[in-house]
């Protein structure tokens, strides 16, 4: 079976790496710039190129698998353009961390029956195709999210895509996928640029020399792709805004525990180390 | 030279097994946990013991080194009631991360000419004598704070410590000291504790499944000692609360960012990730 991978990034590069190992698929890419693609060709990760994706209009593509693997900005365009292969024998995933908005264009094309959504949850705060990994997807969580149009044949097509890739995989609807991510993964990214931001304005010289450990591993949640998170943030606004109103009202409680009753503090502390410890 | 380490957690375990490899020192220690005496003494980390904190009056300490090595509102306790060592040969010392409200204490008594403050900036989310390491201060900052009433005699002794303890020293004036690393330190902490306590509010079952990397090691912040933490935010009140107003700040720029400006927002997220590097 063919697979194409557009955009040879992190993602898409480390699914390419992690499936060359086996002879299952012909492993084609697209990518805008010109070395992720030499690159992924010098590596064997690939074993082949499209000059343009107006080239899946050829029946030497029918029954592929395309994964969209771009900032989700691009996925939509991307996506949009490619509704000459809606409800044909091509099968299309993304691999975007905020779905809703893709959904609305989906609507806009009756939710064609061979679009399944993709999110595995992996990654790193390095991107781009040099940065690639086999096996990014070992055991990590891998959600689908599809309209109940969607018929087998593709979604066993995507199913079966990260079970080779070692993914546990989960289903979501399109709502919920986007609320949870909204409070699981969005928001902590939040968190860590709003803390750099205060430390930033606090214009101290050398203030990480006295910070302690842990630290720097969260900040580095905040040096992933600013284009890529600026989509993610500006596409799932409406549960972000909710998640971030949260988080206040959370420090507002600390701030009036700590003011007032450090009892109840204490008691507060540790129930949050118990929750963390049963849950992370 | 005699060391007397009162309280044998984590710290204090750390600072008895990192010196007692060398041959420069007697080291004794006292704690209301008859395990940790025992453990220390089986893995030989300490000599002795001390069966009343008012051993001390006695001659054999003189010109030892005392350091006090429990939370922050027990170290207070134990500095008042060590009244009858102030402005005496032997030298007194601490490790807590909030220095103000020890230091009205030390007001109290007219800033004796023997008490440095020490904050070494190292520790674990691990607590207690049977999780402490050779080498927790090796290459780590430690900072001491003292009034102009400090003689260089006691100064040096503990400046030796801490070089012994292989740990880089820096001075910070005792108020600045609490305002920085309400940021540096204490609002990283506050910002775990706040987020987990928005993801255990939000109530949805096995959300972890939907974090990807980074943020258990951001979590790990809030398994830390609840009482150790309780102590430190509320002697550190006011300071703290100043750094999470600003960090409220720096969420409610990004939420209106996020709602009304993408472009605004990948500078901002550029512009953060670009301090992060140089930085942390």
């Amino acid at each position: 079976m063919k697979i194409i991978i557009i955009g040879l990034g992190l993602i898409g590069g480390s699914i390419a790496k992690t499936l060359s190992s086996s002879n299952d698929y012909e492993i084609l890419a697209f990518d805008s710039n010109p070395k992720s693609i030499k690159n992924a060709l010098d590596n064997q990760s690939i074993q082949g190129s499209l000059n343009s994706l107006n080239d899946l209009e050829s029946t030497e593509y029918a029954n592929s698998l395309v994964i969209i693997s771009t900032p989700p900005n691009v996925t939509n365009k991307i996506l949009k353009s490619l509704d000459f292969l809606f409800n044909s024998s091509v099968t299309i995933t993304d691999t975007t961390s905020s779905k809703s908005f893709l959904n609305k264009t989906l609507q806009k094309f009756h939710f064609p029956e061979n679009f399944i959504f993709s999110h595995p949850v992996a990654g790193s705060h390095l991107s781009g195709e040099e940065n690639a990994v086999a096996n990014l997807f070992d055991k990590k969580s891998t959600i689908l999210s599809y309209h109940n149009s969607v018929t087998s044949q593709h979604l066993d097509r995507v199913r079966s895509l990260w079970s080779k890739l070692g993914s546990n995989i989960s289903v979501l609807d399109v709502e919920l996928h986007d609320q949870i991510f909204a409070y699981s993964s969005h928001l902590p990214h939040i968190a860590a640029y709003a803390l750099l931001n205060t430390l930033k304005e606090f214009k101290k010289d050398d203030l990480s020399n006295f910070s302690g450990g842990g630290l720097g591993e969260f900040l580095r949640l905040a040096s992933s792709s600013p284009e890529m998170w600026t989509d993610i943030f500006s596409l799932n606004e409406k549960n972000i805004s909710l998640a971030i109103d949260d988080l206040i009202k959370s420090l507002n409680v600390l701030k009036d525990k700590i003011g007032n009753d450090p009892q109840s503090l204490q008691v507060f502390l540790s129930e949050l180390k118990d929750f963390k410890e049963s849950n992370y």
